[in-house]
Order: structure tokens, then sequence, then C-alpha cells
């Protein structure tokens, strides 16, 4: 409805008035019940029956920065500890484009069909500064997001690599606790946040499309050499003969590997998101990668590796993050990488006068 | 000479007499030369006149973990700084068996002849344990090691990767400075020392033989797709047809790889160092690649991101070397390692009981 004494493409409607027969007194006891935070055990308890609010306000906890939280997050997560670590961890990786979105609603989809219990993470630092995230967009996986059996959470959003990777690894505890069995871990191929991936899956999934040639794909080098499979997604209409080519020449070029710890010799595949074609043998390789990796004891020992590398991983975020935040040190270390820059100084000289500084 | 009046397996020779007519004088002159050592600026002048023995004790300054002569070292390399930088540097990584050393002896003698002057380095911790080098036995390259024109220098030692890396980055400097024109720094491919050389090198090339069988070779994953050229040694006699098979199949697994920032395409030769076959044509490769990488800028820019990389690097190696020597903490990391192990601690709780132990 215009004003139009007011002369302004801006329009401005009535407002609703509190309506008359709402009880004050019930608003205040729905405030009271809103304002009231769980207690570490209440979370620990909601997480260990599986309740899904319970585990979504762990996270929470998890995420945030506040000190108080993070050492509430940590009771959580020493508390439920004993009931993790009972699920697959699969990575999963591709560069945008590769449809790694359409991809995972359609794999979930599968995975919950067959009686499992699927919780979607992810690692993508980059949200931080688009403010967006990869899986943000929740649309993109409204079958899998609907899905009673399946868990999603967009990436944590933090400052460095190594905080928004410690969220995440602190999530998938909390994710098994809450029952979840197979847990994704999805991260974007163009950073260094596949190597973390990496490091807190079992399994390592690379996504491709056939036909955009390599050097479109921008995906950094090193990842093909981590991956325990290769999926060529998009092998559907006009694309099929292409995908199978992609995938003979991967199986080639993969077999010029040097052979994994664990065994197992990766292999490439093709499947369709949106045909389904190809969806469960994915599956399939994965079940035959646990199988092999339980039976030689490398996932264990992958596990156990990992827990360690996570430990030693924070103790070094947290030194750096001490050190580059140091007000002195931020004083000084631009003109010392210009001075270095300029062949003025010696890498280990300039990093020599800083550190003086720092302990002193 | 046995003395049987002592019944024992030990036999016993006479000693030998200081004799008469050495002059104490003369030996108190030669030990007081000894000890002297030269001043920083002494070693500056000498290296910038191409000294090789300056060079060698500079070198053994930088390799010193007395506090004295680090300082020292330092003021070297920021003295000769601004005469460094004008080389080529090239790693070379392969696993034992592969014939490095032999390839180098080879490939140093091919640049010796174009008029290069030519420094061997190493980086390899392995050594550390081993209490032996891999470039240590230098008879392995006996003809090199007797070339004017080249210096070999066996891998530093030290508690770190970081530590070796360090050092033989800052011997780079200094051979640089002693008008060597190219550098050859040798890794062994089984550790994380590749990713170090990698860090300080113009290009990288990767030394294979063919017939091994990739998964025989234990090459570390990631390696090859940081390879500028890979080149299958050892074509000589019975293995050149296998070579030459090895080659085209790596050449096609390489066309696979995402393409490199320089722009460069890297390509699989065959040589052998035995009949000096191909060893001219790595040097042709390593022009071309300089050829491109300098008109694109990319060379310079390359040189820039290692110079920071390395003050960073240094830095972080400190920070850690501090935390982990820490009397406290290396009473307390090793309980926390076991209860992250067991799932008694999140790798997160355990890192954090650590550090606010240290920062206390």
């Amino acid at each position: 409805m215009k004003t139009p004494d007011k002369k302004s493409a801006l329009s401005e409607i009535d407002g609703i008035n509190q309506p008359d027969t709402l009880s004050i007194h019930a608003v205040q006891q729905i405030q009271k019940l809103r304002k009231k935070q769980p207690s570490a055990k209440e979370l620990i308890d909601g997480i260990l029956k599986h309740d899904k609010v319970a585990l979504s306000r762990a996270i929470t906890l998890v995420e945030s920065t506040n000190p108080e939280h993070l050492s509430k997050a940590n009771e959580v997560i020493n508390g439920v500890l004993p009931n993790a670590n009972k699920s697959v961890r699969i990575g999963i990786t591709g560069v945008p484009g590769v449809g790694k979105s359409t991809f995972i609603e359609a794999f979930g989809k599968h995975l919950t069909s067959l009686g499992k219990k699927v919780a979607v993470l992810a690692v993508d630092p980059s949200s931080t500064i688009s403010h967006g995230s990869i899986l943000g967009d929740k649309t993109r996986m409204e079958e899998l997001v609907k899905d009673e059996n399946a868990f999603i959470r967009p990436s944590a959003s933090g400052e460095t690599l190594g905080g928004v990777a410690r969220k995440t690894r602190e999530s998938i505890i909390l994710c098994e606790a809450c029952g979840f069995d197979t847990i994704i871990i999805e991260t974007v191929g163009v950073g260094q946040s596949e190597t973390a991936v990496h490091s807190m899956v079992d399994f390592f999934l690379l996504l491709k499309i056939s036909g955009a040639g390599d050097e479109l794909q921008g995906i950094k080098r090193g990842i093909m050499e981590m991956a325990d499979a290769i999926v060529i997604n998009k092998a559907d209409g006009d694309n099929i003969n292409k995908a199978k080519l992609a995938k003979t020449e991967f199986n080639r070029a993969l077999h010029l590997f040097p052979a994994k710890k664990s065994g197992w010799i990766p292999t490439a595949s093709t499947c369709s998101s949106y045909t389904k074609e190809g969806i469960n043998e994915v599956w399939n390789t994965i079940s035959d990668y646990l199988e092999l990796a339980k039976s030689n004891h490398y996932f264990q020992e992958k596990r156990k590796d990992q827990n360690q590398f996570w430990m030693m991983e924070t103790i070094n975020e947290q030194l750096k993050s001490n050190f580059y935040n140091h007000p002195e040190i931020i004083e000084l270390i631009e003109q010392n990488k210009k001075a270095v820059q300029n062949d003025e100084m010696s890498p280990f000289a300039a990093a020599v006068s800083l550190l003086e500084k720092y302990f002193k």
C-alpha cells in the first residue's frame, strides 16, 4: 500500500500489533528456556542418545571462539570419545564444477538406502573469505538434507586452515558418537585443505570429469597420488565414451604410482550422479578397501597415526599463531620479509632476528 | 713383533721416538697457525676470490652447533649475499640403487666440460642416524671430485630435517658467491627431504630405473608430481628397450598431471651414466626450462617465494624446537601421546594441556 503523500518509491505497510491474548507469563517461560544453555553433561547424554539437536549444539560450541565454549566443547568431546571412532571416514575432493554436491547427494542417498547413517562435513577455509561455504547452499542436497538418517553441516569458518580443520576433526568425533557410521568430508581441491582432509579420513576419493582436460581442472599437484580412488563423474549422455576413455587413461597412470602402504591399489571408475550409474560401485570399492585395510591392520594403525598427527598439528598451529600475533613481530616481520626479498638479508638471519625479539 | 714372554694373542710393537732434529719452535708455530680461525671478513674475501678452502671453512661454520660460529656464519652469509643467486639450482632425487652418484658424476663432468662450475651438495637427514652420508663415500664420484671446477660436500648432519635443510640452503649461497654457477642438490627419495629440496631448487629431477617396478622403487608419493623431468637411468645393455618403454609410459602419465605454474610440461627421458648416452639431453632439457621460466618471470618469482618460505620455515622450526625441548614438555608429552592413542583424550585436548603448561 503506497502512501501517496510521501512522493517516494518506497512503500510502507502498517505494522501488526501484539495480540492481546498472548500471555506474558508464557513469553517469559519461553525466553528463559531459550537462554538456557545445555550443560556439557546434557550434551553428552543427548549425543549418545543420537539426538541431532544436541549434536548441532555441540558442533556450535566446537566452532566457537569463546574460550569458555571451547573448554565446554573439550569436556563434551572427551565425554563422548569412547563412543566415537566406529565409522568409516571418507574424504571427497574435486575442483568446483566437478559435481561434488550432486555426487554426495546421490552417494549419500545410496548409503542411507543401505541402512547407513551418513554425516556430511566440509573443510573449506576459503569460505571464510567469501563468507559462503561449499555446503552452505544446502538446497543443492535437497534430498539428502531431508533424509532422517543424514546430517549435513556446512564448513566451519576460521582464520586459518588449521583452525577449520581442527573444528571439522572434532565434529567427526561428535557425529560418530551420535551414531553416524559413515562420515563424508568434502573439500575443494585447490588449496592445502586436501592434505588436511587426507589426514583425517580412512579413504580419499578424487572426483574428476572427463573432457575438461586436467590443465583446466586446476587440481593441486600431489592430490592424484593421495587418492585411493578416482571417480569420473558426469558419465552420462554424450559424455559416456569420453568418461570411459578417461577411466582407462587414469587406470594406466595409477599403476605407475608407487604402491600405497595400505597395500591398496587405487583404481579409476566412472559414475553419473544423474542416472545413478556407478554410484553403488563406488561404495563397493570403499568396502573392498575397508576389508583389506582392516585385515592387515593398516586401518587401525592409520587412525592412531592420524590422532598423533593432529595432536602435534594443534600444538604447532598454536605456537605459530602465538608468534605471528605478537605485537612486536607484527611490527617487524614485514620489513624483514622485504629485506629477504631484496637479498639484503638471508632468510635465516631474518628469522633469527625476529626469534630473538620474541623469546626476549 | 710378538713378545712371547707375555703369552697373549695381543702383540706389541716398539714405539717411535720423537726425532731429535724436530724443532720445538717450528712445532709451536705450526700449532699456532692451525688454531687461528679466519675472521668473517677473511672468509668473505676468500669466498669472493673463489677460494675453495675459504668456502669449505665457511660451510663448516654454517654446520656448527656452536652459537658463536653461527653468528659468524650469519655475518659471512650476509656479506656474500649480494654476490650469490647467480646460478641454476638443480635438485636430484631417486631411491638408493637408482644410480644417483654415477649419474651426478657423469652429469657433473658434462657440465664442467661445458665450462660450468659445479657444486654438489646433499640433504640427507638419515645420514645422522647411519652416521654415513649419501655423498660421504666420495670415491663414488672419483672423476668429479678431482675436477678443479667441481666442489663436492657431503650432507650436513643435524637432529632434524629442518636443521639439515637450513644448512644446505645456506651452503648454496656460499657456493654461488664462490663462483659456482650450477648447484646440484642430491637427496634420497624416501622421506620428507624431497619437499625441502624442492623448495630450494629451480629445477627438480627425478631419477628412476626401468624394470624394478615402482612398488620396489619405494619412492614417496607426490614426488612424481613435483618433478620437472623424469630421467630413466641405466638405459644401457639389455636394459635399453625396457627403459624406452618406461619412458613412453611415464610421458603418457605425465600429461595427465595438472599443468605446472611455470607453464613447463615435464617430460621423461632415458640416459646411461655408463655410456653417457642421454646425459647431454638432460642438460638441454634444463636449459629449455630455464629459458621458459626466465622469460615468463616464473624463475625470479619462485626464488623470491622460496626465500620467504625459508624465512618462515626457520621461524616455525625454531618455535617447535623450543617447545619440544622444554623440560616440562619432554616430561609430559609421552603420556599425552599415549592417552590420545588409547582414545582417552582427544588430540586437541591433549595439545591444549601441553600448551597451557608451556605458555605459563
